[in-house]
């Protein structure tokens, strides 16, 4: 983190480099990890939100929970230099885009698609649909705003919108039944 | 669009090596371009597939092939180790993705932005739908596969699947008129 935060570029980052400004040797640090995009890769986690846990009282609401948790990350790195440096980084190296993807990425994905899979089973979802493609109906809209589109908004509330709104569809309602309430 | 080929990186991709490149004087080069983000920008909308014409059919309509051509793009890209190459290089100079973003990504977006208000004046979306919030609805989930997911699908009637099943919404028809036909 020291190392990051002085600036020093991911490719100077050896495990030399890092043993030495801990003061350790490098032994020490192969002990625990097996190399530095797994060391990297850890650092990462550390500095970022931890993922929540799902309160579990609906498909929606952990949904929800999924979505805040990417706002709160995008939020964080646009204040945190150093996590903002380390994504741009991690993206220029193949080797530990791919461990940080298999580390974090795929498993945060493989939470979304159970609690998908659950919303399914429980009859929040039509059965007919591709959860692949659900999950990306959710989950694409905030990343867009909380990574591509670093001038975005990404206010409070705006997971429920996402969520409430992609569930609900765009068109107008056009049964007579628009404003019967909904116990 | 040579020297790309060739594996230049951007960061050496002067004027008066482009110049020297193409057998003319820099001052050829300043008459059209007023710098090398200006020129760079130019290449990268030739190498790019042209943005279609709409349909004007319908919103549903004009936005599949607003989600048709992000996906041709996402293909391309896959295939094309140039173009590949100059948005990875191209997102690492803040000053080159800011031409870009203004030339092409913005216009785009208006463009976007156009057909949803003509679906809210035509009564295909609803009326109290925030526009921006539905651009990033229909776009983010194609972005997400085309760009952050290099692995991910991109299948033909993929534009067609998400702008339905967005249109639609997720939840069970609940009605009794789930089979009656629409003109």
């Amino acid at each position: 983190m020291k190392l990051l935060e002085d600036g020093v570029p991911l490719a100077e980052l050896s495990i030399e480099r890092i043993a030495r400004t801990a003061g350790v040797g490098k032994a020490a640090i192969y002990r625990r990890w097996s190399g530095k995009e797994e060391l990297f890769v850890d650092v990462v986690r550390t500095a970022e939100p931890p993922d929540p846990p799902l309160p579990g009282t609906s498909m929606r609401d952990d949904i929800v929970v999924l979505l805040e948790s990417l706002r709160q990350r995008g939020l964080v790195t646009r204040t945190s230099a150093i996590l903002h440096n380390v994504y741009a980084q991690m993206k220029q190296s193949p080797k530990i885009w791919a461990a940080y993807h298999d580390a974090v990425v795929a498993p945060r994905r493989r939470v979304g698609l159970d609690v998908l899979r659950r919303g399914r089973d429980n009859g929040e979802l039509r059965a007919d649909l591709d959860l692949e493609l659900v999950n990306d109906l959710f989950v694409g809209p905030m990343l867009v705003r909380a990574i591509m589109r670093p001038d975005a908004d990404l206010p409070e509330g705006l997971s429920e919108q996402i969520v409430d709104t992609v569930l609900e569809g765009l068109r107008p309602v056009s049964s007579p039944s628009v404003s019967s309430p909904t116990p």
